[in-house]
């Protein structure tokens, strides 16, 4: 930029641009935005993001990310040690949450089999699953990741590596979302609604 | 949000959601992302956060934001003191650099005339202005005011305050933007457009 950014700002605008989906135009708006605003704003933010990763880590048993190991999930008493969801991120297992209806555990892989961004299963969490599976006695591993390619490749390495453990393998069902329109869904998703139909 | 989100975390989140065009959900993406990445991501977003507005004030004359007092701008010697362009913020002045046509010098209001939203011409940097007109002897004001309802009530005021100081005020001009389809353009501007025309 020209003369007329002094580095403070420059600074804030590059790091900024530096997060998903922000672009150099965003970036300067919410920096404009924080020169506009009380000071706490921008340094609330910075106290925030500095104890981001400080005060956060891995929960040792299900790899979600928790201050306290294990996390209060894997912790809770209430919650059926012999399920456990298998998700690619955080983000997924959030979503699950919401639905309200899963009281079993979960596993966090951190990402799904991706030969094109060169992510292989041992990049993944895939043996400590397998080792859990193996001590924990689970009963059912539900496979969660996400439905395409890169999460459809994980549930099969997944289920490869769990045959033979004895534990059941499930997958969540494939079909048409709600709400939506059939005109308007892709062929996969009604194939596999099709393939997935259930005698009413 | 549920146990399963830490504090550590929800903070980043709800300091994210408070800045403008970023919901709870993109809130929660950028989080996450930064809790993948390396921690050098956030801490220099921290780092950068906390030195914005500590490092920085506004230009004793023009009011841009600035380290330095007088701003760069007001301080260097090849720009022509005589003409002053009056912008609502500092991303116009930034507009009006990045022409790379204007030689002059800025006068930043903070804001725009809204009664709407309570400010009156006492919350602008505008008598400010008239006074750095008088003591300066600018010699050309170019109103470059957003052109909208509030661009246009500040832009009136401004003159207002101006006339009789017996400096020449010009605004920017209007009509049809570069690249657009006469057919598409709103009638304001298309009016304003005629009304503007010029001979060839």
């Amino acid at each position: 930029m020209s003369q007329a950014v002094p580095e403070p700002i420059t600074k804030v605008v590059e790091a900024f641009s530096r997060l998903p989906g922000v672009g150099p135009k965003t970036a300067s708006r919410l920096t404009y935005f924080l020169l506009r605003a009380p000071e706490d704003y921008s340094l609330g933010l910075a106290q925030a993001l500095t104890n981001l990763k400080a005060q956060t880590r891995f929960c040792s048993r299900c790899f979600n990310i928790t201050v306290a190991d294990p996390c209060p999930i894997c912790a809770a008493a209430d919650r059926d040690a012999d399920t456990i969801a298998v998700v690619e991120e955080p983000l997924d297992l959030l979503a699950i949450e919401r639905t309200g209806i899963f009281r079993g555990r979960y596993h966090v892989l951190h990402g799904a089999i991706s030969p094109v961004d060169g992510i292989g299963p041992d990049d993944l969490k895939i043996r400590q699953l397998s080792d859990r599976v193996q001590k924990e006695g689970t009963r059912e591993v539900i496979i969660a990741t996400n439905p395409g390619m890169e999460g459809d490749a994980t549930a099969m390495y997944v289920q490869r590596e769990l045959a033979g453990s004895g534990v059941t393998i499930t997958r969540l069902a494939r079909g048409l979302p709600s709400g939506g329109d059939l005109e308007y869904v892709d062929s996969i998703t009604l194939m596999r609604a099709l393939e997935g139909r259930s005698e009413l």
